[in-house]
């Protein structure tokens, strides 16, 4: 097996110098000013061992990359009953889309698109105020990342409370079909919040070490999730965990993992490592392109693919 | 690691006295008429070792799980042009919708729902007469499972032909949008005689075995496609496998796998198993209820995951 | 031809009397604790003669009906730029249906289905103040009904303010295509509250005479809108106004039309007759149902279809 | 009231001079040869006199325009029993959409939308060969515009047949659901060949006189069909003539009409003309572009709208 530092190494400066970077998110201001030529990333392996290169330490909107710890939370708070509130299925339709919704009744289809991710949130609230399930969330971020240093970016927050008018429309929809139990505002206001958390690669791929090690935080030695559940988490990462391009990631890189708009991924190859890169562009799918593409060398490289 | 063949005997055990079997498919006597109680397991490890119980040997009606090899002889035929006229991403939809193919210019999703795998068939076909087709999927089934005793159950056939309005218009509406390539009546002829395909657990696990391995035959030695195309061959099966319960598949059972609706489920642990189970009662999604039950339970005993 | 008030008269006595009344809408309970035995019809004819029967002067929430004068109204503000934001095809969904929507880049079909109508709502608004349009939708009512006794039923606002999400969805969803200017807020006021308008049949009946005078209130002289947007209203209630049933609507009625929730329609015959009819009782898509078989009675016995 | 004669000599002159001429149907040749340049208008009125100019005497193919006729047929031939196969309800899609079908269980919406129309044409079959049925179509067309001089354009009907995939594939997806009787083929021949039938302007306008005259032809004194359907079968044009221009259509026009893709357009203003256009290029939504305008024109200068 290939010298994983080296390897890491090697992929950033490939990734550094390539021409074709996607597009960057230009929906808020906070995302559209981002530079295209970042690229970082993070791999923690079995050992606790960390390789990083490139922009590592350069905090990131981490946007739906959130959405897996935001799933850990809510199903420790009211395990599988939240599976009657949102399916585990891939969607085959947009982030956010709501055509969905329409036809099941309002039940999002898996906890990763828009609507199942508030969904999530709202099962967090649960009766408390917003801030302080806000509150929750960053905690247990900065808990199993081991990082106090973890925080939201308020302008971001911001902004997509300004403009978040889809979501909105999402979350309205399901109340209707009450399948959200707390107020619109408060709801969203959380969930607007929580994507807004800055993160950089290796904070990330700290935080997602429980995912490889069975539910377990191996430097805490604290369980986060069942073994299970940490395995289960990881499928539905699998299936839905890129939007409509959660098969093309599938095929091309063969790990469970979550994007995020702001050009992060979270990738785990179970018992081998927990993986962050960071590139702003997105390819047609909304996922980093070179994120991406940085994982496929990763896997093939280091032959980590779940799928043989 | 528990003993493999106890293992498999328990489950069987186990399957034969659950009161619960799901719904044996109607729409055509030949598989209306199949006794619900029926069971089979075989298991192939990694050392070629089978462990096998119930009615390992007893032929079913292989149906969509024929889909698996005829998309292995289409990418050996024509390669990655093959994703020009089928994609790869999970449908969100029944297995024999058209909604999706109106929406998408007549490509269908992925080559696992009914009108990806005659687009796939197609493909096979390529300007060939129907009959050779059909020999040479049968004879690339009879290779790999290294049994000349697999063969088409013609009564199967005819009565899928008498009834298969629905793959008719699907083929029809590929047709519209130039997917297709050879005479409707050809690609379905080719396509309900595959399905027909009747097999033993023993020999579908046989079959399976290129797939674990890393695309090659391991007591043949030869090898049947590239270790990268049998990766991603088992990322398809995972994240499209069991239409639109294929994030369910993957949230219990975690393999990869492709289910047919005579009952019958390949599924593959990469580097260590090659799987059949047959039981004929199917769940709302139209897969085997108890195949899904025991392949959750094998997988959890065995430890075989691929989440870890 | 018969005699007008003799078969007003004689239908109202029939519609009382049928034990088929349809389900009232329970969604709100003013709606739901409306009596169904309720039947009310008002004609006036194009000499002006009014013939009324049943519950006639029984004030009740004309609901969607209010839409036919909130297009004449944003008609008159912005004249065809209207168009713009709303579509006039019938939509082939139900009356809140999103699917639509996500399709069309969030121009609804119609200004009758509930999103078509919060748009014709913001185009009055048009920066103003939501008392102030509400005042000036309420005081065009008076004026064209002759009859300043029309006003808001103000619980029933209330009611639909407090169980409105699926509108609150639709106007966030149109907001994200820019398709609405004005705060979301401002707008379902205003739209909430036209929509608990109470009138009579006879008040209806009198405010729909001028779409059956080529635009003119014959008895003020007064234009309201010009002929040829006369018909075009006229035109747009037949192939919308009964949302899903709107095919059916013309098929049995032949005359355009609009139905609200609150078991009103108004009909015109042009030339012959403004028709206002009240029975509670919905049917399956929504529509009163004595209020359709009334008005299917009176246009076969006095030969008002506009179909020949 | 203007003269008849001379406003629709007017009319053509203005519509040969215009350049915006639409596009003409290119699917198959023989559509795609025909001469933009054209343009034909005839109107019959209610006392017989028939107003014709430009190109009244040319043949073109009706196309869907045949679909009026053949639903006054199946009418006649099993009654409101084909209402159970066939909806009339505008679809909100376009003329050969699939999607509607799977939805709504293989029951087409309505019967001017192909899947609608080959049912009608399936009822009609009833048992019969394929050459009685169309014979039965072609004779009751001689019949009611006393013209025997009306045939089947075989090339078209040859070219239609080759190309017509998405027919097939809606013929099949019915067949599925049981709303087809006779074997696909024997309907796809009928349907392909009545779709094929060439006609004047002239003879179209004297084919619809039973729609004006309450079911009657006038000048046999025959009843085609009682004043009741005739009114119905308005109603549905009204509703469902021009797929999904049908709202745009009575906005503008405000007559029930039936379009084809060979750019002819059947019109009714009831008790007042029948009235035939022909001008070859198609707007967006497959309706004659100057056929519409023409239209417009027409029943604006005569005050023939059905609206007021």
């Amino acid at each position: 097996m290939p010298d994983l530092d080296q390897t890491v190494r090697d992929i950033a400066e490939e990734m550094r110098a390539r021409p074709d970077r996607g597009e960057v998110a230009t929906y808020i201001p906070e995302l559209a000013n981002v530079d295209p030529g970042a690229f970082g990333i993070a791999v923690v392996d079995a050992e606790g061992h960390v390789a990083a290169a490139g922009d590592c330490d350069m905090a990131f909107s981490i946007q739906s990359i959130s959405k897996v710890f935001t799933l850990t939370l809510a199903l420790g708070k009211i395990g599988d009953r939240l599976w009657r509130r949102v399916g585990r299925e891939p969607s085959g339709s947009a982030f956010n889309s709501i055509v969905q919704l329409e036809a099941e009744h309002g039940i999002p289809r898996n906890p990763f698109i828009n609507a199942g991710a508030i969904a999530v949130t709202d099962a967090i609230l649960s009766g408390h105020q917003p801030r302080e399930a806000l509150g929750e969330i960053l905690r247990f971020l900065q808990f199993i990342a081991e990082d106090p240093n973890i925080s939201i970016d308020e302008k971001v927050a911001a902004s997509e409370q300004r403009t978040g008018f889809r979501n909105r429309a999402l979350a309205n929809y399901m109340m209707a079909f009450d399948v959200l139990e707390n107020p619109v505002d408060y709801t969203l206001g959380v969930y607007f919040h929580h994507c807004a958390i800055a993160m950089t690669c290796r904070q990330l791929a700290m935080a997602g070490r429980f995912l490889m090690h069975g539910g377990r935080n191996p430097s805490t030695g604290f369980s986060v999730v069942s073994p299970e559940r940490a395995r289960r988490i990881n499928a539905v990462m699998l299936t839905c965990g890129h939007y409509d391009g959660s098969g093309e990631f599938a095929y091309r890189v063969g790990l469970p993992g979550k994007s995020g708009v702001g050009g992060g991924i979270l990738a785990v190859a179970p018992r081998k490592a927990s993986i962050a890169v960071w590139s702003p562009g997105l390819d047609a799918s909304g996922n980093s392109h070179l994120g991406r593409i940085a994982l496929e060398m990763l896997t093939q490289r280091m032959g980590w693919s779940i799928f043989g």
